[in-house]
């Protein structure tokens, strides 16, 4: 097969307002940037409200490992698989980073023939909504220190700013940085540090906001920082809300772009899925839902961070219902479950399967607790037998769930039409009777513990006393009816990444717990997270260039 | 009159495509952004090689005062006033960076009835060019230290690494930092600091290259630091040249945009004015003189360095031959010149203005040196008299210069139609004999001396043993024939910002010499300049929001 790149390229697009307009959104109602990407006005999508939603589909996925399971390929090819059996079908999916795709994992705009255009763009600047939040979070930043150098009237205390700031680059060296060195006229010396952009808590907020006018309310209620009393520092004490509003204008309004296939492909918002909720904005699903039948959407990671979230902060804090999720399995990630070593991945070994099938079971499992029926989508690889292929299915079955084979990657939407149907059968079941896992009302600590053990099969939650004292500290402050936003590794089930298949009679361990009284959750903090990642030895830039007919190379 | 936002919200724009074909550009070689805002492709503008160019005419200004002589106003109103008494005419301006607009300064796209639009775009995020120029600074140093981190072959000295980093606020906590501190993951700890983004020298290089593969090559060029042996370290020996120019590709293009009167507005690229040279891009301004009868632009402070580097640097260069120049001044700046304070700036005082004129004076003779064609535009204060103005006329007339007054600000393109007719008659009358200030072959040392003799006025330069050596270092290293690039203050001829009028014997103290191999000039550091400004007291952020109806509030 091609590269990514050279099929992306060789793609016969259409102009993206044709795109918008077999949704029936008007040309005046789209923003084009280039003839392949638009923006949609948010004045016209206010104005859909009153339309019937069509049906939500999550594709998440069994536990990752490094190789990669193909989750974001799978909803764009089934996207393009329900456009090729009829339906109107749409998929929404989070804006990539620049890190990565500069660093090891390149980009993420699916793969092989199922593909999101331009891939180029959507991979580097796309419509700036990456840049504009990066702007709007160090603008925060600078602002607060501003406050601090002119006078400080609230006397915010110089070593609890828990602001950072942002860079859209894998940059360990800012990681943890000291400020205002110089003297008097540089501010004062302070410690500080980078996240990586999608980390920001503005990029959260962003994703959860459905206007302007909340986008500058959640903004304004940040948590910046806490005075020498004690008392917390919100953004709109140092008067940045506004500002950072209007930086954020246009970057609202979501981002359309195609599948390889023509579909239309919803793109907007990327929130990190550890320390955030890792889906893309409410925005453009929402839009999405106004202007198709079906859509499909995705949640970072394996379906215990990404679809919890989905489900416990996404869908809680929007009111959308999800009508189906499709599980992404491979059989190689079983196998990995079951014990093989990352080597020996090729050959056949049913046993491996089967054994690494409990991983994917508890995750059937689990989205079965929230109400919403599920499919298991076999992402194909060539080395897959049909004796493993067959001990999936029969291991699904017995739960009740279906599996379908897909091979979108290497044949476009013909490469599963019966998954297709399957999904579609399933959200137009009316079977869907969609809960969030716990209510507003429980205790902070009583969510979290709950999330470990209906989800990761814990034993119970344990923390150091002064973490429990922070539960209850927030509480007091007001904000007990958050949702608990859990941030640990994506690798197990567990707390521990080396342990995989379906681990229990575990503890998870909450190390930190963490405020985003903004996008109005609380991060509990599990094992060490990366909020800034490095570049590798040998980084994906390395070998990037522009070749002499002004293309990009490299780029995968 | 109403603010410059509510004006440039009531204009009547008409969509940039149409701007575009009026320039004969044919739709489908312009990116769109918006309705209002677009890029030309590249290959488009290298198809125009072999057309003829129209005439080049440089705004530059007298020695400025913190009151503003509003230089980018009259190169707006000039433009409108061009195409009003019949000419083809663009105006090429540089595109404003977000430090300013959230500071003290506001915006920078004109004012009152002389501005391009769309104003907020153009101030905020515009086409993202700003942010690509970020992105593309920043991987470089990113791939810096991760180079080091992972091995340093090369054995970069940590301690010699210049390449900074950049972000477009005007954050003073960023000056000076400390980054990689917390233990090996994190890299080394080193000394380091942030600019704001126009002082890149990737900006410098970006506004001086001419297409994709020297913007490439230029930037493979940079020198970061220094090896323990103490040999230079290219951003090329660290492979990060390719990605950067992947980052800038689609930035390169230069923007279209419009005037309030609906003509054609370039504006592309913005380096700083004082360790930059201070122009917009070569590209933009070559594009526009292949499209237009009369291309008129503008180069930032007062002639002594805008106009000096748009000679010395930009047009040397890049092959440009400027027809005429336009010298603004007011009569509040020469009162200033002449010794007045800045409050008492609104009684008549000919005494005064007849006093500061010695600062338009040299100037005007300034340019003469270039073998450029001058005339003063008098931007009109209501607060002007007729002596004032005419002490003004009768003084330059005695250089031969034409003095015009000019009401573009309150009145448009109607308010200086007679200086529209004389800078086409100057421009077309055939006395420009363009000649660079000084040779390539000259020494460095002379360089810099002959542009302080010869412009500032100075008895000559000066500086430490230790400087006196890296001029000949760089020279030895092969830098001998790049032009100097001065770094002063804007406010004096001399490098003391106090020394208004006409200072002579003074000497200019070179304090630094700094080296941008990838823009192909040295800068010489003359007195304190600032690559980071800080916000003020009460932020022009603090008062900016977005209200009820989407729109932004509190940009001006």
């Amino acid at each position: 097969m091609q590269p990514d790149i050279e099929i992306a390229r060789a793609a016969s697009t259409i102009p993206v307002l044709e795109i918008g307009a077999r949704l029936g959104i008007p040309a005046a109602e789209m923003i084009p940037y280039g003839h392949d990407k638009a923006k949609i006005r948010l004045d016209y999508l206010h104005s859909l409200a009153d339309r019937p939603q069509g049906k939500l589909v999550l594709v998440t996925a069994m536990s990752p490992t490094p190789a990669g399971e193909g989750k974001t390929t799978v909803a764009i090819g089934l996207a393009d698989a329900l456009n090729r059996v009829g339906h109107n079908a749409s998929v929404c999916l989070r804006e990539p980073s620049l890190g990565p795709c500069f660093g090891l994992k390149g980009g993420a705009a699916g793969g092989g023939y199922a593909q999101v255009v331009p891939m180029e763009d959507i991979n580097l600047h796309f419509t700036g909504d990456m840049h504009a939040i990066g702007a709007a979070h160090n603008l925060l930043a600078a602002m607060i220190d501003n406050y601090v150098h002119w006078g400080n009237e609230i006397r915010i205390d110089l070593r609890k700013v828990t602001w950072r700031r942002v860079v859209d680059i894998n940059d360990r060296q800012l990681r943890q940085i000291v400020t205002g060195v110089g003297g008097p006229a540089n501010g004062y010396p302070m410690e500080g540090g980078f996240d990586i952009t999608v980390a920001s808590e503005v990029m959260a907020i962003f994703c959860l906001s459905r206007s302007l006018a909340e986008l500058q309310q959640r903004l304004g209620r940040i948590v910046i920082g806490y005075t020498r009393g004690g008392e917390p520092v919100t953004a709109e004490q140092v008067q940045a809300a506004g500002a950072m509003t209007a930086l954020l204008k246009d970057a609202l309004a979501p981002n359309l772009a195609q599948t390889l296939e023509n579909n239309p492909a919803f793109i907007h918002g990327g929130p990190f899925a550890n320390i955030a909720h890792g889906c893309n904005s409410v925005i453009a699903t929402e839009a999405a839902l106004r202007l198709s039948d079906i859509v499909v959407t995705e949640a970072g990671f394996g379906a215990d961070l990404g679809a919890e979230k989905f489900f416990d902060i996404k869908c809680r804090k929007s009111g959308l219902r999800p009508d189906a999720a499709v599980i992404v399995a491979t059989v190689r990630a079983l196998k990995m479950h079951g014990g093989v070593p990352r080597g020996e991945l090729e050959a056949e070994n049913v046993a491996a399967v089967e054994e690494g099938l409990a991983n994917l079971g508890r995750h059937i499992r689990n989205i079965g607790q929230y109400g919403v029926p599920a499919v298991v989508a076999l992402n194909h690889f060539d080395s897959d037998t049909d004796a493993e292929i067959q001990a999936v299915r029969e291991y699904t079955a017995r739960s009740g769930v279906d599996t379908q084979v897909c091979r979108y990657w290497a044949q476009g939407s013909a490469g599963g039409e019966e998954l297709a149907h399957a999904v579609a059968a399933l959200a137009s079941s009316g079977a869907a009777q969609f809960r969030t896992l716990y209510d507003d009302a429980q205790p902070l600590w009583d969510k979290a513990r709950t999330i470990a053990r209906s989800i990761y099969g814990a034993d119970d939650i344990a923390a150091d006393q002064k973490i429990r004292d922070r539960f209850r500290q927030y509480e007091a402050e007001g904000y007990g009816h958050f949702p608990i936003c859990m941030a640990k590794t994506q690798y197990s089930f567990s707390t521990d990444p080396q342990l995989l298949g379906a681990p229990d009679k575990h503890t998870v361990v909450i190390r930190d717990l963490a405020l985003a009284a903004g996008a109005e959750f609380l991060v509990a903090i599990c094992g060490d997270i990366m909020r800034m990642p490095g570049l590798p030895r040998k980084p994906a830039a390395n070998g990037i260039f522009v070749n002499a007919q002004g293309q990009i190379e490299g780029l995968f």
